[in-house]
């Protein structure tokens, strides 16, 4: 094992700030852990694009954080979990993880009836890599997708409590209602900013199961069985990229993140 | 005046679909002249980005139209109309023109009590660049800008006659409501779209402009004085690019293009 190695810092992506919510999960569960984030704001949203241009924008940001030494990478958003993680682990020779198969596994062990739903991006919904994932592991369960394409948008506006939203959720959720499903997974890194909304909607009796904390619960693992986890008395680094004005993301990265995340350095991504 | 330049294809470009209003008004109002339309749907939207990623964005378009030997371009997105036109004409040689000059005119010429309301995206109405130009002519004219930005997303939901959208049009004009203005531009290019909407919120006493409707008008003033119009006998060609999924875009076209739009094309823009 390489000292120098296991204390280098773990990469972490997303097309924007959702998978701020994967990161401030791994700063809370692995406090010694360094970051380094990208966000693709020049060309966020990911979740209406096809798989083609996902696993091209995808190869340029792991291009990136290689030149950052990172010793892992976190697949922080769903469509590019579900489009490019599988080709793009094959090119890699460090460990890399996203947040579909941590949820999913957690979905599994959380449903009671065999019937999951799953809300997240148009991307992430047709792709069916939640229901095909899930389906490998148990083919007895039955898993409900649906698309709620304008979440994002309103999320991104602040509208978290607002009539619009929850007139939008009530009708993304109808069809998932009459599921009978006993576990909800938010396909999103937003959806857990709606938690709440999406939870009263649904009742007690539905399990919202949120992959960011799934994941930096699978991370700890993975980098322990690599033996690849910093070491107990490392001090951690944040270090925040985006591809558009940081300014703008440095703002909404200061309402939900625990502390200043101090400077954010644009990227032209398109040159990896 | 050479010939084979004054018959070469019209560059169209916006950050998608919306481009197609002003690709349909040149259509219907200069039936003799080809076009090259390009909609840069990987990197789709631009109104929320910054001015430098949209002028970088924009000049690798130019670039790619220009290898279809364009003898003009039309920038009919208004973000890269307010952010990059001016920039980018000081590098071209062969004339451009973009949606808010010609929307502005006419709001100008439409205006009776001197106040003029103007919509768009964050990106064109914090860029002031409808208000300076208008106030560049007449500096007694009243300017009052609201942005909408959930309308983008709106519309690409297809939810044009909704009551979603009616509540958030009536929360967005509010305001304007109140400003006594007598003409107001519809300063996105999607926004056509949502024009009987807003004619009824607003009421008959506001005169709507279009500027997809204005820039066509402006392209034929300036192809003609430069001597660039298409010959009276000449059949058009109409070719479309996009730098995400073809599929998509050919069926949201032909939902509002009067014909089929034929073979799309897709293109890697990053690379020009």
């Amino acid at each position: 094992m390489d000292t120098l190695n296991n204390n280098a810092p773990i990469g972490v992506f997303d097309s924007g700030v959702g998978g701020l919510t994967v990161a401030r999960e791994i700063i809370r569960q692995l406090p010694n852990e360094s970051i380094v984030y990208f966000g693709d704001t020049a060309r966020v949203p990911y979740g209406s694009k096809s798989k083609d241009t996902i696993i091209r924008f995808s190869r340029q940001i792991v291009n990136f954080l290689k030149t950052k030494n990172v010793k892992a990478i976190v697949f922080a958003c769903n469509t590019a979990s579900a489009f490019a993680l599988d080709t793009i682990e094959r090119e890699l020779d460090i460990p890399v993880i996203g947040v579909v198969k941590p949820g999913a596994i957690t979905a599994i062990h959380s449903t009671k009836n065999k019937r999951i739903g799953i809300i997240g991006t148009e991307g992430t919904i047709k792709s069916e890599m939640y229901t095909s994932y899930i389906q490998s592991i148990d083919k007895d369960i039955e898993v409900v997708g649906k698309a709620c394409p304008l979440f994002v948008p309103l999320v991104e506006e602040g509208m978290l409590d607002d009539e619009v939203t929850k007139e939008m959720a009530t009708r993304y959720l109808k069809e998932l209602q009459n599921e009978n499903i006993d576990s909800l997974i938010l396909g999103c890194t937003h959806y857990p900013l709606l938690r709440k909304m999406v939870g009263k909607i649904m009742g007690p009796d539905v399990c919202l199961v949120n992959p960011a904390y799934e994941t930096a619960i699978g991370l700890r693992d993975m980098l322990s069985e690599t033996g690849l986890s910093a070491d107990e008395g490392a001090v951690p680094s944040y270090e925040f990229y985006v591809s558009d004005d940081p300014l703008k993301f440095k703002q909404f990265a200061n309402t939900i993140m625990p502390t200043d995340i101090g400077i954010v350095k644009e990227v032209n991504i398109e040159n990896y």
